[in-house]
């Protein structure tokens, strides 16, 4: 039986995604359900975008990923259902999607139109569930919907490059629960704008010269543990979805502060990497 | 195997929720556990009647909803179980049950009385649990409680309408994820009253005049998307679960506001609602 | 099929816990993945080891449990795998298992060997739930690491005793959900110090000479209910863990407020209990 999760703005205290659940169950006994996360910030399509794009491929294939977030249908939010690197997705067509979309073609895209008269206010219920229902039971995208080609793109999926290829401008997409800071330059754009060059990133009046693979490669373990000073020290990385990611050492926002707190750094806003282009002897 | 969901104010840091989980699956290990919401204000039972009366229909009948706010025995706190729309529920007699129960009547209520000496602090874990747990393998509530008739009520589970039923006089009784602030004016008694007149809805200094059926419905989809105004505007809706409720569209209590924070409504506050008696030539 | 749990500072709306659950589904289709907590405060230890410590027991023998807190490895950060009262836990050697084996001694310890050489920045992801699929099959430990003798301590796991055992100066290790404060005193070792003798335990300018079993045993319920006034008064019991606790009846940080916000009581405040020596007549 295909696992079936749930990414939605729903929060953890109202009764919309036990809900949701238990229509799954009603439908489907054998269903297996899993929560990625109810606390997208609401109506937040960047953050949702974020959040599946990375929590989808630990799934296994033929998993159906149910996305509710401003899925209201009206006139210009339509339903939609993908097939994409062999997983599901049902959602609005609000642009969610165009993050992933980006960096995988679809092999398929239908707007759903099994909706009846009923004009819901809790469409991930009412409709969602029953596509998805539908799907895990081995039922075709083309039965319930009918095939477009395009899906509605969102802004800020993809950082800004200058002509010279000596500049990246990216923002901020995501604050994590660590209030560190996530960028939309991903490690293999990065890398492909660098072709080896030193660069310094910009966030504020913050910048840095060096991306590191983990955490803790930031600390000198040469240095006995009462000498150092490492807790709470900006830095930056290639998080585990290849982002890069303006971090603290440790970070904390209730206590010693997060990139987010301390560098005052939100969503949107603007970081920059400038590509030091005339050779010079020192590497990253 | 049945379904067994968990309706809590336990949060979603301490163990309690892990630790029942646990010992439900080491008395059933098939059983099928599913969180409803564990992040009812503590001891609020009117926000906990609200979910549970919103989330258990979606579920398969002879599910058992454990529900646990305020559920310490002691001599007036006892523990029931009751049978209701082939529904099983188990909680303190609280009032908890009371909304549910003065829309639906139960089949059947017992006293909870497989306590034994011990004094316990947990007893969700230690007695909800077993009580489950015996429901789930086909007991009968006879076996572990002596019947009941009544249980006990709370307050502001219904709205107050005057003699001349030209006012409705409802009260907060919610506020969702989204800064919705949920009243218990119920569709089917607001409609009963109504009788086709035009009215107006007061909350606070904010007056309206209309009930949407969803939230985008207050869009008018003619005009050009930027040069509307929608996002925050107030609104009133009949929510997913038919109660009447005072709404922001796209509304966010952390950016746009919320009706509970633009409006400084909060739980207990009225909302009334004054039927227009005379014959008026527009209609609502 | 064995249950495995997660227990991390993920929090609840990023893409972490998911992407572990897929991964885990992806491993073994029938696993069984229980949430005991997302929610432990960034890197804090003594709340992850507080929050295992009391949930692992009321799972089935055999359950595996993975515990994502500071798991990144380094040289100075191992990650290990324990046998431990017939369950298996999965973590950082970074203490998190210190309070535990305090009590009860693993039946085996292993460093984790089968890192490769690729750097991690999400080692839950990528080490713990290879290792818990592994367990979950019926591979021994053996097979993922070398055998090792002892773990991590941490500090402030045991509370301190005078040489004269007339006073136990505890720490504040935890503050719940309901804003009661959890000290590190377990019953048995009080117990054991006061040898029926009267005490006073004190925490900042608040005194206590009673501890209860339960929390509504502070009300008097000869008194008619409008004119008790129990809603929100101090007082301390050993709680569900077995732990010495300061709590206030009904407690609600966001509403009568709580032991910690109304005393303020923190983390790692100090909690000292003086036992009066002299006999005396009055009995606690």
């Amino acid at each position: 039986m295909a696992i079936i999760t749930l990414t939605t703005d729903f929060g953890d205290k109202d009764y919309f995604a036990g809900a949701t659940k238990g229509a799954i169950y009603t439908e489907l006994p054998d269903a297996k359900i899993v929560d990625i996360s109810h606390a997208v910030s609401p109506f937040n399509i960047l953050e949702a975008a974020y959040i599946i794009q990375n929590a989808y491929s630990s799934f296994p294939k033929g998993s159906i990923h149910i996305i509710g977030i401003d899925s209201e249908i009206n006139k210009e939010n339509k339903h939609i259902a993908l097939k994409l690197d062999d997983h599901y997705f049902i959602c609005a067509n609000n642009g969610i999607m165009s993050m992933l979309c980006s960096e995988i073609t679809p092999e398929k895209i239908v707007e759903i139109n099994i909706h009846d008269k009923i004009q819901s206010s809790f469409p991930v219920l009412d409709v969602f569930v029953k596509v998805a229902c539908h799907i895990a039971r081995g039922g075709t995208l083309e039965v319930i919907g009918k095939t477009i080609s395009k899906i509605r793109p969102i802004r800020n999926v993809l950082p800004y490059v200058n002509d010279e290829k000596s500049q990246i401008i990216g923002s901020v997409i995501y604050v994590d629960n660590y209030g560190n800071v996530v960028t939309n330059i991903k490690r293999s754009f990065f890398e492909t704008i660098q072709k080896g060059r030193p660069f310094e990133i910009s966030a504020r009046n913050h910048k840095f010269k060096k991306i590191y693979l983990k955490y803790s490669d930031i600390v000198n373990f040469d240095v006995p543990e009462e000498k150092r000073h490492d807790e709470g020290r900006g830095m930056v990385v290639f998080n585990s979805g290849n982002f890069l990611e303006i971090a603290l050492y440790k970070s904390n926002s209730a206590t010693v502060g997060s990139a987010s707190t301390l560098m005052g750094l939100s969503l949107m806003d603007t970081v920059s990497v400038n590509f030091i282009t005339k050779p010079l002897l020192h590497t990253m």
